[in-house]
């Protein structure tokens, strides 16, 4: 055998060398279809898992805007609540003309939200930029193009959160129409909610809930003891300022009770605005997140239940008889007590506020008739003294707690008080002072059902 | 050192050779391993993805299905809600019948669909099949195995579609009851409503909502203007016509007003219709889609706030009066208004058709006085009229605009109509002819109550 | 050309060697590197679909836990239902006082559940471990960490289950309420509420939901026919035991009817209660999941339903009269009646589980006349024969009947019961004999409402 020349060593390994080459090539060339199949159904998988994350974002957006629609037809349904307890607990002769106001006002104040109100009172929700004190910046009638995504809120749809506001803003006048019943012209009262739903209600509120300058230093009004039923009760009290009591109230340095005509009504109406209250604190998480919506729910339902029970008991002390008006007003305190911070308190904490608020309404009743301040359903008692208490709670009891945050407590309690009363003084005034707005005595002693509107409540019966 | 034979180089050369093979190999052997792994990691991790995808759907059904449930719950209530406002509007000395009767309607339609209504108004729904113009295809009782999923349909179960539509069922009833209130006998009534539920009322809405005709040609009605509340207004009117005004109302040329006893229960009821629309409404977008449903209840509440407003306007300028039972019929009118294009408004269409509804609202309930057509509640103006009006709104106002459906919106109106009409007109005229409608006259003086039940439903209260 | 040299031969083959391999390394670096990105991606993709499932699990979570929050709040409003179906079958003249209780029950039930009921009742599900016959071990003022995920339970919130129970608790006190209504005294009933609702109620349910020995055995009450409505039937004729009949109610050996005084608040009360058995019966489900929740809806409405038709029905060939009572009677009897198998029943089982309470609770009413069980609003028959019915059908009809099942529901009904009526009889015997439980002859003839409460339901009217 001859030697190997270079020569035919280098064609012979050159040859060796290609299969080696070739038949790791094939192998390689297996390995990187194979791997290059498993990055294809990667780069699919990944599409697939995004599409799915764009499904779970969808089912979570609607799972979120179902509670919030739910909790917007419980806010709703409050108002019947306000007209049936507000009815119930005044004279037979003035029923028609107080279902009249109650029938009205969520039509009035969902039509005027719409107009002005809820572009007023959120205005960087609704435009995307803000005009600070104020805040005006559009018409909620003007639907952005993002209304029924989540692109809007990734709690609910813009239409779900103009619908939950609307309704609120129109509690906050039903708080008023219970103040001043039974002698109030009804032309200047719905004046005067328009005027507060629109207006006044919504610029107060921007400051807190629609990032305002009370947000921004860290003032804590969780569902609005202040913004609603404060609010509420001060415009009220400025309403009833310049009224005066109903005649023959406070005759002769006495005080003479005149009963509710029907409890029955006023019950009803307790347990709807219980009810709605579920949809008031509850919905006011903006989203149905599980741990925080059902804590609400269960400090919001304890410390209703601690109002009423503090509430027949100290009523029970002082007069010695098992007043049901005062469960009811107790159970009110402490539902308007609460909402402040229902979203920070524990068991304890909110059964406390409920207790302390039973007590409170109580004596609040009494001393607003000793001073001759005449409210007939105790809503002042109710929304304007326990939704002070409420808020100021929040710095004293809960996860909140602190002295800064009491501080900050009484500044917002302070500036939307000064603000409510000072602004719905100034309406009232006008309105009296132009077309008037207390009903001539004759009226008011025969009814204002037959003479404002033609129409007995309850024409079948015989009456006192 | 020796020249490497051929021999030694191809031993020493194959020996090179599979070392570098054996290496390569070892590499590659171990890329295939990891890759393999790969490989199956991914296929878990499309089963895992297919797993997730199924748990999103479930969830995603279990979300919509809760909402349809909601909705249901809601309509259940305008049970009540007719109840009270009924009877509310009519005599104390017929509230027990009237009680009766509403009482008993949801119970009725409830039944008759089970038995039979549901599968002759969702022929296809129900077995696959339709049998087009009546669309009878088997009884309601026997549940298909796919009833507790979503292979039924994406939005809800069989059994949740079933008690939704069978709640709407008994409404279409509800209506005629306040148009033929004080007079009817009770047996031949329940008997009406059991052949109305069980067929005229389902064989006519299997025209559109069962896929039928109407449907095929185009025509809309989102929630039932026409479906629900103009067929059940015309029935009422068939069985008024037949019956006659109540003794006294129209005597000698002029008419006499007629008050309602309870102008509370007559809220309650109108708010107990308003909460339930949000399910009647929000519910027939059968499923929760977030964007679809708060759109249909901002449009819903905007319309009834709407009718409210104009309606109170409207009675003002013709009256000066500030007129209650008005402004609950302008309510109800603005939500049988809205009802037919609920899903394709806005917010100004919306308000409009609800200010126009409760101007016509106004006018109908004067017109029926004026013509001699007595409807104690109202009925026939707030259903059958805006009904009308609301399924032709359709047509001119918001997405759906158009001269073609305009005249589709006609068609259906027509159609639908004359079928109520004229199959309601021959049951009540069989049942007259037969067992009679009508009260005896001193029985209608003395009242229903005393006279069929036996039972007054105020007995501690001396009445007028 | 000289021939190659061993020498060579190595250096030359080393070379081609190394660029064999280093080309090689370079292919199968970047298929190393192409794979490692790629299993990157796959851990990414891994962790990705962990998030996915993570959100996929709590979006279940939150839907689930909304609809067990709405199914409370309908719950909820069962009270009113109570106080105005219990007030408005019973006389003007003591409807302050019925109102008074039913509304403070609710706030003792949940009061007395946050601080020991609810622990008493489910022991292992609020600190993980059972103390068997009674269970208590703790309070549940004691929030575990977990009490807001579903590490509690997959169904809801630990708040949410907290709440949904409480609102059970009270339900089955203002049973007891009904019966023994118009002449207990306030002060001893409420004592026997706290009592009740705290341990009474509780114990007996921790046999069976709480996971205790009925529980163990097999004995089925899906929503409580026993637990709550036989419970606090049993209770309740405790009560009626010690108590004795109204004043003049069997006078002489006839049975003096006293019919209610307002039949509109009793079908108020009646349409509150079945709107609140959809939170009862398909919140008792403990999650969303649709096809049992709907079943559950479907089965209660039809029972009802059944009832309601069954009951006129009976009643009217009994007594040839249309008696509305009756209707709401059967309502609520076929309510009662299903509650126990809502969830194992099918369409025709629900429907004549319906019917059999309907008549049953005809001849209840009547039956506890004759032996002189003088029940002013025939919560015996609802809730206490119906509940033992409904218990029964469970063995009877439905997927889960059999003669085994049958003997337990047997022993369950009797284990219950006898522990419901000798505990409550020791209690009310224990408040008889010291503070007295019956009010003074004097006062139950002028009424609870001036007696006890220095208030009128009614003060405008003008009563009999």
């Amino acid at each position: 055998m001859p030697d190997l020349s270079q020569e035919t060593f280098d064609s012979l390994l050159y040859v060796r060398e290609q299969m080696i080459l070739d038949s790791i090539a094939v192998a390689q060339n297996a390995l990187k279809d194979s791997l290059q199949a498993t990055q294809e159904l990667m780069i699919k998988t990944r599409t697939d898992l995004d599409n799915s994350n764009t499904s779970i974002a969808q089912t979570t957006f609607m799972s979120n805007n179902t509670w919030m629609m739910i909790a917007t037809a419980f806010v709703f349904i409050m108002h019947l609540g306000f007209a049936t307890l507000e009815s119930g607990l005044t004279q037979a002769k003035n029923t028609t003309n107080i279902l009249f106001k109650n029938s009205i006002i969520p039509a009035i104040g969902m039509i005027t939200h719409a107009l002005i109100g809820f572009s007023l009172m959120y205005p960087g929700f609704t435009f995307g930029t803000s005009m600070d004190f104020i805040g005006w910046n559009g018409f909620g009638l003007l639907v952005p193009d993002t209304a029924e995504t989540s692109a809007y809120n990734p709690g609910m749809t813009y239409w779900t959160d103009f619908l939950f506001q609307a309704m609120f803003a129109a509690t906050a006048a039903t708080i008023v129409s219970g103040v001043v019943a039974e002698r109030i012209k009804l032309l200047p009262f719905l004046l005067f909610c328009i005027v507060f739903t629109a207006f006044i209600y919504t610029i107060i509120g921007s400051w807190k809930w629609g990032g305002g300058w009370l947000n921004t230093l860290g003032f804590r009004d969780f569902a609005g003891s202040t913004l609603v039923h404060s609010v509420g009760g001060w415009a009220a009290l400025a309403g009833v300022l310049l009224l005066g009591p109903r005649h023959g109230k406070y005759d002769k340095g006495r005080i003479k009770p005149i009963q509710g005509h029907n409890m029955t009504s006023a019950v009803i109406g307790t347990f709807m605005l219980w009810l709605g209250w579920f949809g008031f604190n509850g919905g006011s998480v903006l989203s149905a997140n599980p741990g925080d919506v059902s804590r609400v729910l269960v400090t919001t339902c304890l410390s209703a239940s601690g109002g009423a029970i503090a509430a027949a008991i100290t009523i029970f002390i002082v007069n010695k008889s098992f007043d049901l008006t005062m469960v009811l007003n107790g159970i009110l305190g402490g539902l308007v007590g609460i909402t402040a911070g229902a979203d920070k308190m524990g068991v304890t904490d909110s059964i406390l506020i409920g207790l302390v608020s039973g007590v409170i309404v109580v004596f609040a009743v009494l001393l607003f008739d000793r001073i001759k301040v005449d409210d007939p359903v105790g809503a002042l008692s109710v929304h304007l003294v326990c939704g002070i208490w409420g808020t100021m709670a929040v710095g004293i009891l809960g996860k909140a707690a602190g002295m800064n945050q009491f501080l900050l407590q009484l500044l917002g309690i302070g500036a939307c008080g000064a603000a409510a009363f000072i602004l719905s003084f100034i309406v009232f005034a006008l309105l009296k002072y132009t077309i008037g707005i207390r009903v001539d005595l004759e009226d008011e002693i025969y009814g204002l059902d037959n003479k404002e509107h033609y129409m007995e409540a309850y024409p079948n019966f015989m009456t006192k």
